[in-house]
């Protein structure tokens, strides 16, 4: 059920099953010497396709662009500002409106987007007195069987940003990117997030208290079986909602 | 040491003493039967205004008006766009950093700012290569001493909107505000933050999981007791921070 | 009558008596060697207060910051640009409206937010064919009373910033914060307002045209009273207007 | 010396002479009964020719549109709302400055302009720490001899829009515009502007306080000389500010 | 049948007869060693003119600033930014649209304007569910019977910037504005278009492709009459447009 | 050479050979009774990866989301407003400018996003006084060997439109989705686009002037191959224009 592979008809007769779909939003930016830049992004698509497969529910292109100025000091990022962003949401939001969604679930890969997607929500809910749709924003990486499966297999190596988890998941959708490398120090240091030239001077690889060395496409394919599971849930829940 | 009754060149003399100031945001937003309207702006008001006359720190003008759209169906309720609340802040923020100042703590008294703060923040940050000047927020009601003593105070009737800490705290300030009112339910209803309308049907009164009626001012002296210790110390952390 | 310390049912039950409210509305800027950075918010707010205790009339949060760039080369300035200041107003206003708030009157504090305020006012009426609120824009200073009082007390020594007058109606509120500084000039210099390094090189001290060395929390006190008098006056008439 | 007859080389030999230019602004809409909507262009269009041909001054293209809200009732009124007005002056300050100008004189045929230019005044200003360009805001029907004059031909049938002063200037460019209309009342009633709706129901054929069957292109042509008098010693002025 | 010239029950009068207007659009820019720096406007105005003459079609005024970035290393020339273009077209077809206007249609002098107009199109497009008016832009150089002619008088070097069909045109309106310049070469060069001072570095004249020594008056006058024929008959097929 | 399965130091690595890439533009939306609604993404994106494989050109995630108001009325289209568009690419351009890119070509595959894309590169030159980054924006189905082939595979079936050639491409991708539907009439009409409602009213199965059921996996092979020679030949030359 991937809307960019279906017709209007398509969608038309989705609707009449269901007024609700899962969008997933991600960010193109470093992480670190062995992540691909494409991570943020291909952990929520792969999972929400997996829910998509496994529930019949329609899957909107994934936003592969998000708020990652802070990783502007290495070479490859791509940011929105957090108030281009939020224009963003709206005009994609207020389109699925109109065809008559009622229910959207980001699933989102990228802590950096969080206070920008939940302000955008309130932009929304601000411009519209009533009968706003139903928004709600869920990270892939915070699922309950996620974060188990990750203490499990990483433990304090997990660290924040380019963690072993998100680089196994990538890995899984594309083995080719997969590649050893020796990380120095073996786990990155721990920081507070400024500007990007500040960020690169304390995170001299990208990473943030990680240790994706750990990484591997077989744990990709486990954290993959686990977030599924966690979105299938929380996503049954969210159409539940009175 | 409140901006607003020193003089210019008082500012200027305390520059040469330190870069660093605390600006109070807050809210202007219902808070319930018998909660001040008020309430996230004198909370952290008063309790900068603590910090400052024990350390000799600079308290700026209270910024009174935050991020309210869910409130906006109870009459009283005065709120920002998250749009307009990021270039409030853009503009504030980049007359202070005029000045000198390269250190900003923002104490915050309402968690619907919290994601557009942060998302300004990171505008900011993003208009700037580098030397952008140090930001952070901190949330009052979530210092350690804070929450120890509101978890001995209320337990589950804290809940998370017109809590009891936060009328206790506003009632220190204006003590003739403090009033009687009988709640009904005695604790109230919990569910998910969505536009307006929506708020005001799922809590009929305003309150979020709470029971205000527990509010006091003697609890508020001792709230304000906790909020200053913890505000001083994140506040000396914040000035040491490499 | 002040909305922040009030109820949302308090609101409730005044709009069943009044449609209108005042909006105190100043700014946060150097106000020469001896007077407060905060002049510009404390006199309007202190002349609401005097109105709303002696009418019944509401007086929301004043609106601490104003389009003060020319005062941004002195040290404590904090200002909104004009467009900034313009979407602030109307969600403000918006906000006032929606709770069905029909008049409302805005008693300002500074001469550099007329042009945004009256700019933010047509912006609003653009916006609504018909049915806006009724706005008024009203300057404390520029009341018959007070300026009969103001000739009477500095003649050719109130100037246009930092003038005695407003530094004396400060100083009533904060009487701590008066002070005897020796002007040099005795009376400052008088030009045209333009960016804020040319204003610091045409006004070094920060005045324009004025003395204040003669303020007084005496004539504070006969400013306050002469102020509150216009106010009461204007407001009626604005409440009756056809 | 009119910008839009010349070529480029021109403007390049004008800037070694004089770092200053005239632009006309005004405003496209209803003048009541007789009067040409494009009143408030074609005069300060006018006068700024004739100072242009007396001293050799630069002047610009008319902006035709301006800040008309509330003559949006009125059918071919084409306003600007002020935040679109604002940006069109910063884009055209921009351009001049970036060419060498220092000295901008906006010659202003509309009272509903006066706020917004001044906001994009100080919107300019704000943006740049310093060297901005000077600007200038100078209103043809306030110069000492047009007021003067005005007083003398109409008294208090002047009135404030839709007068006879603006209508006699216009009928002199556009003498085949000029006609007898019968006004009713003669003496149209004043009031207070607020949206477009409001407006019309208050001032049913547009105009406000005045008498413009007392026009007439031999007026127009005294009014002229005035005018070209009054502005040619205010921009005289304006160039040897300090 | 000017707009400006008009008053407003003319206007009212007009719309009992037909729903549809013409707004010439153009440019103020370099156009090169002979033509006016008003080319792009005086071109489309004087067509319009002429179409509303022989018609009875309204015309409104000219917009006379467009997008002309890429020519303000040049000195003369006053630019809109797309967005703040894109902002004033959609208020003044706002304000048509208000009046009752179903068809306006842009009679366009300068190709850098296209990409900005068809945008702003769109965008109000995008903001009426249904019901918006019909906009139609046509530049007047592209018409087929300018096109055929300019073909014959001048071959290859008519060019693309600053062309002697354009030349030729301006100058009807503005015989004094007529010169002879020698150009060198005698032919500019072509290339891509892109940031101003590249444009300057490339043509350092300002022309592109062509030769406007080869304007002249009388073909101006054959220029205006092929243009007006070219416009009524694509303005009558608009207004038929089902 | 798919920036999204790099590493950051890849991309540096890379930026040492080259600094030019292509970023692939979409847009999400309806095209017609058989036609996937991602196929504007995935024709631009496929041929780009072939001219990435062919030539180690790098290769930045596609855009999916462009201009598409006027297929809004058509379930599952995503548009952004050409304001947000321009923002977008405003950020994103600015992104890879600061990485050091300073040849950015834009593979397109929407007629729609042609004019805001183009006023986009004209806001960021405005921005810059000079040295902006080269861009370019060429559109995949107007390179002449793809024209060719449409013609001689489809002649005047091909529209503008859901067209046999974009259909084709979009399916050699994705050959799950090719199916065959009868078209009604075989060729669609042909017609003006306007807004949403009008554009569903008059090509109500969303096709213009195409016959889509002429497509094939097949002749989607034979287009890509086109393309990507027409894209090779165009980047080339991009990358050598002086």
């Amino acid at each position: 059920m991937l809307l960019h592979r279906m017709t209007w008809p398509d969608v038309e007769a989705y609707l009449k099953t269901s007024r609700g779909l899962i969008v997933p939003i991600g960010s193109t930016e470093q992480h670190g010497p062995n992540g691909p830049i494409g991570t943020d992004v291909i952990c929520p698509e792969q999972v929400a396709h997996g829910v998509g497969a496994a529930d019949g529910v329609l899957i909107a292109p994934a936003i592969p662009f998000g708020m990652a100025q802070h990783h502007l000091a290495f070479p490859g990022t791509m940011s929105l500002k957090p108030a281009t962003l939020l224009l963003v949401l709206k005009d994609l939001i207020g389109s699925l409106e109109r065809h008559g969604f009622e229910r959207i679930y980001f699933l989102n890969g990228h802590g950096g987007n969080i206070a920008t997607v939940t302000a955008a929500f309130s932009e929304i809910y601000a411009e519209r007195a009533a009968s706003a749709p139903r928004l709600k924003l869920v990270n892939w990486f915070l699922g309950p069987r996620v974060r188990k499966l990750s203490r499990e297999l990483y433990g304090d190596s997990e660290g924040s940003h380019a963690t072993p988890s998100e680089v196994s998941l990538a890995w899984r959708a594309w083995p080719e990117a997969a590649r050893e490398v020796e990380m120095s120090p073996k786990v990155a240091p721990k920081g507070v997030i400024r500007d990007a030239e500040d960020y690169r001077r304390q995170f001299a690889d990208g990473r943030i208290g990680s240790d994706p060395s750990l990484s591997s496409v077989e744990h990709g394919e486990r954290l993959y079986e686990a977030a599924v599971e966690d979105v299938r849930e929380s996503y049954a829940e969210f159409l539940r909602e009175a």
